[in-house]
């Protein structure tokens, strides 16, 4: 793997996955492995999660790492083409790209979506630029639209809790006060869509997801319909794709509740986090034992790990 | 020792003191025993001196280490129980604490009071709710109401420079234009209790600390009293604890000067840090040579290896 | 090598140089140089360049490494003598600087000049108090007045890309929406008078920088006769030193362009980045293959760990 962009840069996600749960077993197998290499961790955005798991999966290899927070570290960028920069824009991404890549030796990326242009969000068109400018490996730590280290650990955590050979998994809009990303979803659709389950998809009308992303998922707008048999709830807020960006519903009858986990075939409840609790889903649901939400957190750490284990071993 | 919440956690405060100087003759004596083990610390506020000296402290015994600033780096918490989270809070702590244990081994966690409940913080609820989430050896960096990684480095200053037995040690509430937590002020005076000092509280009319904290010390409104034959002055500034998180006094009669350190016996001036020169004390009394301040923040760094050291022993 | 302040640390330049280059071409020789040696980076402003490479410069020679936001992560700083701290600034730089210095083994600043006294900056009264209250050995990295570690890596930059034995060398200024220190244009001039090349200034009037960094150069404010010949073009803008601090042109003209650069023999086009693209210089410029800025930021990182094995090996 040279990159590990989307998906699409992974040869067999059934092996990828198999590879984190062996690190989860053995974690500091391959602590000489990455010795004298550095990851350079780019932030455009906040982080919890990738920031501390993605740095430990790295450490775990013995790796050096950066973290660089662009706004408040260092300057902000400037991604268009042809600008004339005598407004707020400090250092145009071309030159930033360039320069990280000369102290690092892999370099990971979190850009979200900007919301200004679903064309240029949609073609990932600032991961893409870092990627080609930087000329080094490449990880994806969420980008406009998809998140695919997260994805790699919900397919740990559905192999880890599976009790079935092909189960029901469920991907659900739930309400949100604030416009978000469809980088969790697309992605966690995307993945389901090539492993070995029942993927369904229940959204309010004019929240559809792209269709490359949805694939041959069965789409719904009735949640309970969906819910009934499920072995795994995926809940998560998107703004709409159509209507790109915006917030079309706020309605609570989507939240998790108990209730709704009562439909299901005692199905597990899963979310990428932080999730706001009470409006994605209620505290009875994360509270009694359902929640498998720190357990794909945990997760995190060992999706990181064999991605950048396969890019070390790849590369050099 | 499981956690270092508070001094009730230390089975022999004077034999914790004795470890941290033996460090400091011999810092690097233990680099293999943290090997493969992550100290996650966490700050919901800023710092200098507890950030550089527990991440060295850490390094010292050859532990990985992460800093994550809540604010900034991740998203803003919810420590409520059944809010519905649709406003400005973005994650539970009940999640973030969960997820942060993943990835550590030990926690370390600096969390101020919030000054809404004085029921809350002196239960503690967020350090508590750290501890129990996590479910990892937890540190305390300062929380509502103690810093005793701050009375530890304090006891082993003393020990340096004391040139009696048992010296008069006062701790002197000083002014200052904000209201600040009681947190050092409890700490320092519970962990003197427990050794063999003269111990005097100094402080204005409607600024007691609470009894629990107070102890066996004699308590006056009188500083120049409490001055008189005293081997260490420790100033500090607190806002009420009756009147709770109230500023009732910014007299600067209180504000230490030559002229009272010559009312001492040749004692030494001592304050946490950081500390507003010619408010909490004059730049004569920082510049004379009666100054402790520097070698006791230098002695946090062997304060936090110690208390490292022995969670390390004791857990792994 | 004590301390590396400025050129005058400097014993010989192109010696230095020339560690740096050997070091480029084999980073990991020194690995245990730095062992149980920590570096602490203290940033009181944004920095992405000096940030990054000098941390992999440190990680090289095996040190350990604290990043220290002051804003931010620490307190706001009190600079002033004799101040009432009873303002916005919470801790004093003699107290703060003398605290880090308990932590670490080697100390690097960056802190820009404030533009309120032009006397204090080109006294460098931050840079000098930090000198004095640490004791320790320190690091220049970006300072009120000058920027050794950027000059140092443009000189190993110019040698890697001479092509005769004695280049001439033009430093223009160029416009900018903001008013800018005059530190790396200073520190340009100072060490190129110091190198066997010929250098030529050129600027608007009013824009002279202090004669203590020009030195031996032409100066002119005729940017056309400047270029004629150039090997290399080095573009920064600079605020006034003469009206302290002010803009006092935003003339285009004065702007980089291929045009300009036609003027040159063949020269290439440097600048310390971040660079506002077409404002000092055009996309053209940038994009062509004249530019060497990504080089120069690159080579940032063997000019630190130039001067970090020499640091260590002189002090240690």
């Amino acid at each position: 793997m040279k990159h590990f962009r989307n998906v699409d840069d992974v040869d067999n996600i059934q092996d990828l996955a198999a590879l984190g749960r062996a690190l989860k077993a053995d974690p500091y197998a391959y602590r000489e492995l990455g010795k004298n290499k550095t990851l350079g961790m780019v932030f455009m955005n906040a982080s919890l999660r990738t920031r501390l798991s993605t740095q430990k999966a790295a450490i775990n290899l013995g790796m050096d790492v950066f973290v660089m927070n662009m706004q408040g570290d260092g300057y902000t960028l400037e991604t268009g083409d042809g600008v004339i920069m005598n407004g707020n824009t400090q250092e145009h991404i071309k030159e930033a790209a360039a320069v990280i890549a000369e102290y690092c030796d892999v370099i990971a990326l979190r850009s979200f979506p900007r919301f200004e242009s679903r064309e240029d969000d949609y073609n990932e068109k600032i991961m893409n630029q870092f990627v080609e400018l930087t000329g080094v490996p490449f990880i994806n730590m969420e980008s406009a639209t998809v998140h695919p280290l997260q994805s790699l650990a919900d397919v740990i955590t559905i192999n880890e809790l599976k009790k079935v050979e092909r189960p029901k998994v469920v991907l659900t809009w739930a309400p949100h006060p604030r416009a978000l990303p469809q980088a969790v979803s697309n992605s966690f659709a995307e993945w389901m869509n090539r492993i070995d389950v029942d993927l369904v998809i229940a959204h309010p009308q004019g929240y559809n997801l792209a269709s490359k992303f949805v694939g041959d998922a069965s789409v719904t707008n009735n949640q309970n319909e969906a819910l009934d048999g499920a072995d795994f709830v995926y809940a998560k807020n998107w703004s709409s794709y159509e209507n790109y960006g915006q917030i079309l519903s706020q309605d609570d009858s989507w939240m998790i509740t108990e209730g709704k986990m009562a439909l299901t075939n005692q199905g597990r409840f899963m979310h990428c986090l932080p999730m706001r609790r009470n409006v994605i889903a209620t505290d009875g649901v994360m509270d009694n034992g359902a929640s498998a939400v720190v357990q794909q957190a945990g997760n995190r750490l060992w999706s990181a790990q064999a991605v950048l284990k396969s890019i070390l071993e790849s590369n050099f």
